[in-house]
């Protein structure tokens, strides 16, 4: 297996050179002079088609591509193995590299099913008692503003967490033309919004109030049945927004929202957090911002301030510009390669989320679609 | 029973003094200057303590105070009864005004149950054969940003509406040491959050959508279980947080939450709903805004338009100041009254929510209640 | 001259019934119910017009109606004269409603010239020796954020204040062919933008220091200089925008700016105020919130707080509704005439403004005049 | 001279690595991934402390260091040379590297004095006549939200410009006790807030409107007029805060503001333009929101427009992420260079500002100093 030594840079492997894949592209390339930690050597990309992965390695600046991931993983250079594909190819990737030694950082979800999230967590578990990290990527854990609340909320400054709300509102399905894609059929998306945004929602309750998911109300809907595809109207088998409530085991209540039919909302994961002591919101669409307010000051001076997440006191934020000098969606994933690689050297705490908490998330997920599936009845998560 | 005569003011009884009563005195008070009418003669405040109502009386502006309202409905001098009473005497007043030939006009809820508000209904039928008018406050139906937004959706300026939410957020409970009272004990308040400021939250739903809704999945909550009383700790009896969803007769989806535990919001009733030509956004606590999205313009153009609504050219403006010059929470009620004198002279619509409709809400929130009570599971609404 | 006599109400004239003349009569009718204090007697409406004064004074609920502003100044049922007439004649009812004993509360300006202003101020004196109560309507200082916003400079919580700025900007001449009128030519209006809005600019920044201007640099301009009047179009004798940097005694310094070309702004009065240890924001379109920043606090967690001021313990909101039910723009005025009467009954503090310091500022708008006129040059004032 | 050769890389020399130097940088190593274009190599990075940019250049992923800039601008595998030295060394370099034959970016200020600045303006006219670039870093001029601005005025989409308004406001000096530095001596800076920010409002004054400064009024502010230095307190000699106003040869009025001592506002730069058809808001501390409000639609729906400037049809977004996610500060300066290589390689238009360009808005600058130098008095300028 591989071996942390500062001498050497470490090698990665990225998968996939789409979306996602030219997003952690930037942020190999921008970690490094930001934060101080391991050289990195950004080895190879990996795609099935080779003339556009080869075009993809070179304006993505990777020193090499490649189409076969098996021989990649094995590579005695590659340290670190990025998987970026789609999800149902998670798991054969993920547990192929943590056997073969590497380091492995997955783009959430962990996987499909529940049946290879747990095949996974056990190559993590093997993997974890040789030294290596199974990471799992849940970029907005690593949005400073979240980072700064998650503090706030670990130094009761919140007191008691009541009650909290997640919302992560979409557009680009408003449009009741707009077409049919792998991203709207349950057999390659697994579920519709709710997988691909409202988890992101459900992560953040979790991770802000530092408190689990025991059970769970959800319901389901697909406003627009049918899209246009290739042969005509094709019937849409993924839900495009969900609905759901949460019990968490500290005594708070959650409610989440997501949906792809939210009409002008962009990429709007609004966030709020109500405390016996104070409350907290935020707005992916201000990233920048985070909304707190102390309720225990006097009353007459009590309101939610906005705190410009951008002085070098904040998480993250002493590797980037001067104050109110904002930063980008970006560099959620710059962040998450930073707080890799400080995991992997040793400078930094163990990497969160690992495999087993993505499994746990994707019960919960589960727990929702099963909620729905009874006609609403409570689904409670075993512990 | 009363029968317009433009030359004789429309005197006026009202009932309770109390919150509600002050603002609904506010209102009598300013709507004539404010808005053309017919003339109104504040003639009779009604409470039970005679010495508290006498002080209330001056102190309001009302020409005479009494204890009995059984005596004040059969006054010949009094054409309309106002009830701003505690819920649960809502349907005996009204039916006695009612059959005494006296327009009422009822603050929500329109009963504590749904048995004397169906006898309600049954009354206002009969008095509006006879002419005369049964309206149920729900005041925020006057809020001009509203009312300039019903108009929007009405005029297809949004398409079709997919989904909806309304969140209604106070705080006042959330210091778990704030004091028992009659509003958290089921026996004298019904429901909590649900009731008190989820039925705005349900209503406004209904009213911007002009849908309505069929069926209902529902969670209550009693987050503080336990507050001080007069002898030691009692049990709170009633939700101080609520969550909905609901499914509407045009084919929207709607979600719903109530809270008066959500530090920081002070009387927060926001409202978002997305269709596919447009959406609309809203805060009770900045009123005299509407954001509108108008999804028909070029992408590069799209956002929310944060509308002052204080234009002559809009709902109910016409009677205050000038641009610019927001008005405040008061003027629900001006509006209300205002709109209930329209009806009465005959120079404006049938006054809405009439007592129907405060029974069909009634029933949409029994079915938030039932919904919770078989954990979780879908209700319809009979039709 | 007038003696307070808590068994008899006070009576109140009121010349004008023009926009102002609206305002105020809606303060002096919602006053008594809202606030503790005397009891008044809205007496007498007085405008040159008698059938529009007649209609006016049924609409605006005042006891009787009258065409002599002469005849009603020494009814003896009259303790308090109001003038909301156009400025060049406040000079004139002023002194002589003064000389008669009666209590005054003037509008905004004093006077439309500096002579008449001082005129004011010996009659004034003259009335204050005797017990009467001389009051300048700056109704702004009456918004309860604005006076939350004075009492947290009072007590330090910005420390020195370093630089304060003051937008007042409309549009309603944002239009080029919006008509002439009186306001818009020199003998009729003294000045535009600037004497209208930039004095409560102006008033605000010295308020809300507790500073005085001591020099003055300004610009006017008529950027729309011809507008269509009754015989084709007519030169626009008067600014439509106006800037100022003013000096203050404490040390501050201040910008201003005023403009009625201001397009999409309807009635925006922003305010900052920047200090050693702290900052405060805020906007007259949303006049129930000030913003304010501690500096004090770590850093980590410094922002602006929006405070909604609708708490008890905010200045003047005992008077109304629960905590988050907003006030509407004409409560500045019922604040204003409570803080008279209260000054009259010996409840309260002295009425602010006085006279004098109407016409202090007067002087520092004639500053600003005579500073554009010689081409920008700093105009100092005589203490 | 350099000529563009598509089959070879452009070679980048950039001089600098402080904060500018890191910001360009980041810039030179994310363009070209996000944008087609020429292919770049990064040669070398000049600085005079050998350690320093040794260290310097490996964090910030250059090929080379060097020491001494001479040897550097005659290197024939450098075509471009970039300067971000502080201001009083920009004439010689710039001038020497074009003499040289090669593209200039400087960053702004063009030079510390009107000297100096012509001369380069000079040696850029010879450049550019043998077909090199010399450009000027103006880098908010390539915020998207920005960028739309312009095209929105050049569309006309606001009628007349009658009035704009830009303030920078910072307060990283409002702490009286922030110690002395380069920056707050003339001798080294020029002038304070003015030259540093107030450069970049007037810059986008002119952008925006597409109009040049024909007067101005100035004010300097010297608001805390001693630091602690390294023996003891120290004047600060140039200003901390400054004001001016502005005549534009398109008729419009502008006025602007300056400050380092506005504290709570870290990076604000907000801009107003206020035209006959329309008005445009933006704030530099949420650079991805451009608000527009259109006057031209009817009343009832007017109101300022969050445009969430992150769509493909956006300026420069097609390079990076889907709609709703945000860019950050950074990007400016990657847009800056991504303009500069499309210029270089002609597949763009020429680059805007020029050094010609800089030279006149220094001259708005010396204006605004001249004229607080003469009490205020308006300053022309020759055209």
């Amino acid at each position: 297996m591989t071996t942390y030594d500062p001498d050497r840079p470490l090698g990665v492997a990225l998968i996939g050179y789409e979306f996602m894949g030219r997003a952690h592209s930037q942020a190999w390339r921008t970690v490094t002079p930001a934060f101080d930690g391991p050289a990195i050597a950004r080895r190879v990309l990996v795609g099935r088609d080779a003339r556009k992965v080869q075009d993809a390695a070179r304006r993505l600046d990777w020193e090499e591509y490649a189409t076969d991931w098996h021989e990649v993983i094995t590579r005695d250079d590659v340290d670190i193995v990025d998987i970026c594909t789609p999800g149902f190819l998670h798991a054969e990737i993920a547990i192929a590299a943590l056997d073969a030694g590497k380091h492995v950082l997955c783009e959430k979800p962990l996987a499909n099913d529940t049946a290879q999230a747990e095949q996974m967590v056990e190559a993590a578990r093997r993997a974890e008692d040789r030294g290596q990290i199974a990471a799992l990527g849940f970029n907005y854990r690593r949005v400073p503003a979240l980072a700064l609340a998650r503090g706030l909320v670990e130094d009761g400054r919140l007191g008691t967490v009541y009650q909290a709300r997640a919302d992560y509102l979409q557009d680009w399905l408003a449009d009741p033309d707009s077409p049919m894609s792998w991203r709207l059929r349950a057999e390659t998306a697994g579920t519709g919004a709710l997988g691909d945004i409202g988890s992101h929602a459900i992560d953040q309750i979790q991770f802000l109030t530092g408190q689990r998911t025991t059970a769970v109300r959800g319901r389901l809907a697909t406003i627009v049945p049918e899209r246009p595809g290739d042969d005509g109207r094709e019937a849409v088998t993924v839900d495009d927004a969900a609905w759901a409530t949460l019990e968490l085991d500290g005594g708070a209540l959650a409610s989440v929202e997501a949906s792809r039919m939210a009409t002008g909302a962009k990429n709007e994961l609004s966030i709020a957090l109500y405390g016996s002591k104070g409350a907290l919101r935020f707005d992916l669409e201000s990233p920048n911002e985070l909304w707190f307010l102390d309720a225990t000051v006097p009353v007459s001076e009590q309101g939610f301030s906005r705190i410009l997440v951008t002085e070098p006191e904040h998480p993250y934020l002493q590797a980037w510009w001067p104050q109110g000098h904002v930063i980008g969606w970006e560099h959620t994933f710059s962040h998450q390669i930073h707080d890799l690689l400080s995991a992997i050297s040793g400078a930094g705490p163990a990497f969160r989320p690992d495999f087993a908490e993505g499994l746990a998330l994707q019960r919960v997920l589960d727990a929702v679609v099963a909620s729905d599936a009874a006609d609403g009845v409570t689904v409670h998560l075993d512990r």
